[in-house]
């Protein structure tokens, strides 16, 4: 994609989650952008990522809606704030709640497609709904209620 | 503990999960146990397993949540059929609907201890609700469905 993706404009110092931190070399990685009104990750499952031969973990399906979520809160109060992603002070999310239905075992061996939607914008709450599909396939639905990071969470500049 | 653990009680050819499985090198390898009523699973993070500096990535928490879940269902299944674990044939569940919420950061350089409570077994179907505790104090609770995973998706016992 043409984009940055939401989590490069993370700062240095909030890079780390193993979900989607690009400092972290053991995590996933993963990467958002904007399609529209909606935000997009695609993801490629490791074949050791599986519940049984031939189908995807739920946790990783988990970790997906997770971490595309709290991207998304953030491009989200970023956008309502009307300021460009990255510019201080940071807008960096967390989860409070997580809710996934697991609608069909999710193959193996496809890309795997993170869409969001922002269902609400208010104060420091974030609500995203998810789907995840495989081969254009809902198997999954979620839901993150993302909550701004408080300030005395937030790391230090110099520990990145 | 002197028990064996609930995952260990699975055939091979359904033991590899990333979560659970004791054949899957890159995995979590989650061990679930009876402590009375209850049930108990102690996790290690990994110092990468973080969100930010100092607290856990909440994916690995709902993942925690999730396969001791659906350990925890196999386990009330067979002791609701008065079946020992590991007879065939195999109890063995999937996950329908996971929720976690978040009620404090996660510290990290802690055992996560996760616990498990069985709130409905019916027909195929069991309800596990669940806590993670670090030094004592509850971080996230969380609820899995599970239902029994259907003959059609039981890999051959050749495969494993």
């Amino acid at each position: 994609m043409d984009q940055k993706a939401f989590q490069d404009y993370y700062p240095d110092e909030l890079s780390h989650c193993y979900g989607c931190g690009r400092h972290n070399e053991h995590g996933l990685q993963l990467k958002s952008y904007w399609v529209g009104e909606e935000t997009v990750a695609i993801f490629h499952p490791k074949p050791y990522h599986m519940a049984i031969p031939g189908y995807v973990y739920g946790g990783l399906i988990a970790s997906l809606v997770d971490c595309h979520g709290t991207g998304t809160a953030s491009a989200a109060a970023y956008r309502k704030e009307g300021r460009e992603m990255g510019t201080a002070p940071p807008l960096r999310f967390m989860t409070a709640s997580l809710q996934v239905d697991f609608l069909r075992p999710t193959p193996m061996g496809v890309p795997l497609e993170v869409r969001g939607r922002i269902e609400e914008v208010k104060g420091r709450k974030v609500v995203v709904s998810a789907t995840v599909s495989a081969g254009g396939e809902v198997c999954a639905r979620g839901k993150v209620v993302a909550v701004q990071m408080p300030e005395h969470l937030m790391p230090k500049a110099e520990l990145a």
